[in-house]
Order: C-alpha cells, then structure tokens, then sequence
C-alpha cells in the first residue's frame, strides 16, 4: 500500500488475542524474493484502530513493508526461533514458520509519525490482518527460562546502542543466563548460547 | 500419602507439557478447610521419573503437603494471580481457580533429600497427577509485561532474604515496573501495582 491511501478495514481478525504489546516474528519478502525473519512487537488495537508496530532504523523489515505493503506476522514461541529472529538475518523460501502457533498476512500501512530518536528513525505502521490462521494451542504455561531468552536479545540488542549503559545490560545478561540455567530448557540453553554468540560473549 | 511409602505411577498424564521448571499455581487444603493458593515451580520429569518441585521454608504448601499428601497444581497466566499467588496468602473454598487454563490434582511424595540453605529449609517433592483437565486453549503468545510480573514477584520476595543485595534487587525491580508500562496490558500493570504495595514501594 502507498503511503498515505486510505486504509482499508481488516478482512479478518488476529488469531491471537492481543494485550499490550505481542512479541512476534514477522516475515517480509525482499528484493531477492527470500523471506525476511525479524521480530516485532505488536501493540494491541486501541478504541477500536488498528494494531500498531514500529521499525527501529533501517531495517529489512522497514523497506520490505515500504516496498511490500504487508508481510506474514506469527505468534512462535520457540526460543531458537525467537533469538534468531531478534538477532540474525534469517531468510526463508516460504513466508510461514514451522514453528508459529499462529499467523496472520497482514497489510502495513505508514502512518505518517515518524521520530527520532538517538540518530535511529522510527517508523510507525498500522497492521490489519487480511488472512489468519490458528496452527497449534495449547494451555499457556510460564517458563522463566523462556522469558530470560526474550529479556536477554533485548538487552544484547541494545548493547552497541550509546544511549544505554553497557554494565547494566551486562549485569542484566548475566542475570538472565542465569534464570537459563536454572529453569530453562535445554532449547533455552541453545537460544541462549545464540545470544551468547551474537553479543561476542560480551558480559 | 505418609513419607517412605512406596509412590505409585502417575494414574493420568500432566495436561499441559512440562519442559525445564514451569511456574505454576497450587492449591493445597489447610486445617481451617480451604485451600490455599500458593505458587510452585514444577520441573520437567528426567528419565522417566517424576516431576519435582520444591518447598522453600515452612510454608502452608509444604505443611499441607505433609498433612494431606497433595493438591492441584493449575496452569495460570493472568498476571493478577499470579502475584497474588506468589506475595499474599490467598485463600478459596473450591480448588480450582477460575484462571486455570488447565489443572492437574496431584500426589505429592516427599523425597528425602532436604537441604538448608541461608537458614531456609528446602524440602523436595515428587509430583504425580491423578487427574487433569484443560480448560482452556489458545495460541502461544509472547507479552512481556507478562514476563516482568513474574520476575518482578521473584525478586520482591528476596526483598527480606539477606543472601541477595537489596540494591541489586531494587534496580531489577525498577526495570521490570518499566517492561510492565511500556509492554503491559492494564491487567500487568494492575499486578505490578499489587508487588509494589507487597514490597512497600522499596525500589
């Protein structure tokens, strides 16, 4: 979609119920017909508008969705998937995960309220989901390991970023491996490890 | 079940699948006949073997285990409860909550392998369903606000523990109010008002 045209409402809904911000993994396709996997946090509909993102810089994210309109949004909780999304450039011949619970095509739309913010241009999009699908459910079940994964590529995302303090991310790093190690799962481990990996063992 | 009696096999499978420790809520019966909700970390069984958890100290989880031989471990992720859960005693006439996305009522054996740590006895239990049920269903999602409530209730409840530094604890406690107002639902921040209050605001 051109910026500026009028969105369109959503032909469908989320397959998710979405509540404050949704972490997710979405997939765009490039220039080089691959699918891009990154992630992004999903911010829940407000007074009846639509979900929100924002792209932080001048992401693979950003100028597909420019260039594309939309991509794949998916609700995966692996934690390998996830500290690669965060982390890495993965690029795959198919728009959907084997490992989303959950996904939805949506259309992004620039909404024209961009800022910046210590030399990184935010971009913000509205999502409307056009096609869904619900993959796999289950109970939801709280894995503390899991969650230090999530907390832990923040924080390693943030390490060659000015505006934070290096030893207060390290001292968050360290603490995260820790819950890891202590109630993770041995494909937390591996996520972590990918972390590890990503920051240099930087912690 | 009276420690050292010989533990039987699990009479029905866990509902939800366990993998390293999964946080959950329990509800074990008291002398003044209600059941108490407290929460309880189940690790994942290991070759075969049962689930575990452990008791930290002489909680009312731990004496009604003794008295009473188990209770029902529940699978909940509503923020709410599960602070309330972890920092304040709560206690119901019927022993599944509501927020119970899946339950199981377990057997629990204790296991005699006790340790004391920091003047805190640790008391280890072997945890079998003899029934279960999911209730509720739904595609894995990532909140993390979410996340930070539960951490949050970690480190409030080593506020008063002197093995861990307080400022150490405080600055923790001070990022995850900040993940609960920029990635929390109403729902997470409301839970984080609740660990604040337990922790007579000390951060």
């Amino acid at each position: 979609m051109t910026d500026g045209a009028e969105a369109p409402p959503s032909a469908t809904e989320w397959p998710v119920e979405l509540r404050g911000v949704t972490e997710t993994v979405v997939t765009t396709i490039g220039p080089n017909d691959l699918w891009n996997v990154a992630a992004l946090g999903v911010h829940a509909p407000e007074d009846g508008g639509a979900a929100t993102a924002t792209t932080w810089g001048n992401t693979r994210t950003r100028r597909n969705f420019h260039r594309e309109g939309g991509g794949y949004v998916q609700f995966a909780t692996d934690p390998v998937v996830f500290a690669d999304a965060t982390l890495s450039i993965r690029e795959e011949p198919d728009p959907v995960l084997e490992a989303a619970d959950a996904w939805a095509q949506v259309e992004a739309t620039h909404v024209d309220t961009d800022e910046t913010e210590n030399g990184t241009r935010r971009q913000h999009w509205e999502l409307r989901p056009v096609e869904s699908d619900v993959v796999e459910e289950a109970p939801r079940t709280i894995n503390r390991g899991f969650n230090a994964v999530v907390e832990a590529t923040v924080a390693a995302s943030r390490l060659d970023v000015p505006a934070y303090d290096t030893e207060t991310l390290r001292e968050r790093l360290r603490y995260f491996e820790s819950v890891v190690e202590s109630a993770g799962s041995v494909r937390e481990r591996e996520a972590m490890a990918r972390v590890r990996e990503h920051a240099d063992g930087d912690w």
